[in-house]
């Protein structure tokens, strides 16, 4: 991995002093480093690791011992990848989906690469009310959670915990996404209270893991993005599991290719070229 | 804080074995040395605090620099005790209560202390038709989340995320705790959902992070126990909101109470002791 003065030829300067202080400013000048990808789902991750040749970590260094977070890593041109796939429940073999899991290796993958720029990919329902279809790629303006109920006020705002996810408008447009409100919650399948707080949140797109992402990102001071592949209708009629598993492969590869083409974008560009 | 040699006057060399090899028997036969108490509510940490004259950190290297947890340490005769709370957001300056704040801290702490068992105390609703009255203190036996509904087989039961809490049947009955289920979910309220997925977890009780709790300590491999007073009558008259915070603070009386007659058997004792 290159030291700040590697990639900042012009500036090693401030490209220290930003480091030192956490400067925020001076860090949106310098060209982007290092990207964390957190994706919850082996089936969403293997394409993008055999597309930039990642090597999985087996040094057992990186996390600690016993958890099945597994770590890929490369370099595409400039660029740091690390693509963090939370891994294979222990005891029950199934991919650590929701927003405990996602948490936990958003925030220990930051601690431990220090990261410009997180990306949260994955698959998500979509509301075809909303414009959505199968295979669209969304890139998240905004995130909520939809299942944190808490009729307390102010209490109510924060379980909604409702952010905005780092600008990318330039990135947006040369990767040709669609442009929504993503909401969260730990059940793939929509209760009727689940609908309500969706509709509030004016999601066009619903996924397991993304505001949980970004309340990690936002507190550790580290800009993140989503794309998210529509893999099922939830307005349709269609059940929610069938419909997800039916198209999980075929939209991972619309949903990769998104990414790919966000990494080659982001390779070379600042913060604030994005 | 001493080191195990200090604590483990008498084997001093079987502490350090167990250390180095994490080997669980070993542990269990030495007197506990660490713990870490995982509070979510600034009203039900801060009586603890004062009881055992715990000092806050304000060094600032414990965790990472702009998170809002909390930790507070002292010594009860040979225990170091660590009360972690996580906090009042930063944006909203409410309690950072749920499951994912739960998650972090329970981690971070856990990675930071290195305990050798993790209590997580707080209030929680209870069901009178299964026994549970306004100012009961409970054990969890078990916990399970009731907000994580994902109808594909094997990740169905990955969402509901079940286990036994570490079983101590001599603190249970020297404390004079009630023993029972918790579950978990991220709204205080409750949908017919919810209620239906809580039913089918054998809940008495119901709160938003002890399960959260329970799946880092169980990944860490820390066991960990769950000490849960009563606020709320979930199956009652009166709405949980307006209830919950009108039995908070007399509540919590009872659940620090009851946390620190734990603390006063912990001492001294082994794992296999409680």
């Amino acid at each position: 991995m290159p030291s700040p003065e590697e990639t900042n030829g012009e500036h090693p300067s401030a490209a220290i002093e930003a480091d030192a202080t956490g400067g925020a400013d001076e860090a949106t000048r310098q060209p982007i480093s290092t990207v964390v990808i957190i994706i919850a789902m082996q089936t969403e991750a293997l394409p993008l690791v055999s597309k930039f040749q990642l090597s999985e970590d087996t040094d057992g260094i990186l996390f600690p011992k016993g958890v099945p977070w597994v770590r890929y890593h490369g370099k595409y041109k400039d660029l740091n990848i690390n693509l963090v796939w939370p891994g294979k429940d222990l005891l029950l073999g199934v991919d650590s989906v929701g927003t405990v899991s996602a948490s936990l290796v958003t925030y220990a993958s930051i601690q431990a690469l220090k990261p410009d720029l997180v990306i949260n990919a994955g698959t998500a329902g979509g509301f075809k009310a909303k414009g959505a279809s199968i295979g669209d790629v969304y890139m998240a303006s905004d995130v909520a959670f939809h299942d944190r109920r808490i009729p307390i006020p102010v209490f109510d705002q924060y379980g909604i915990g409702a952010r905005r996810s780092f600008c990318t408008p330039n990135l947006l447009k040369e990767v040709d996404l669609k442009l929504g409100r993503l909401s969260t919650g730990d059940s793939l399948d929509m209760s009727p209270y689940d609908e309500g707080a969706i509709l509030a949140n004016d999601a066009v797109i619903k996924d397991m893991e993304g505001a949980a992402v970004a309340y990690v990102a936002d507190l550790l001071s580290v800009p993140a993005i989503f794309i998210k592949a529509v893999t099922d209708i939830i307005d349709g009629e269609k059940p929610t599991a069938e419909e997800f598993l039916q198209n999980l492969v075929a939209v991972t590869a619309n949903l990769d290719q998104a990414v790919t083409q966000a990494i080659y974008f982001i390779n070379g560009r600042c913060l604030s070229d994005l």
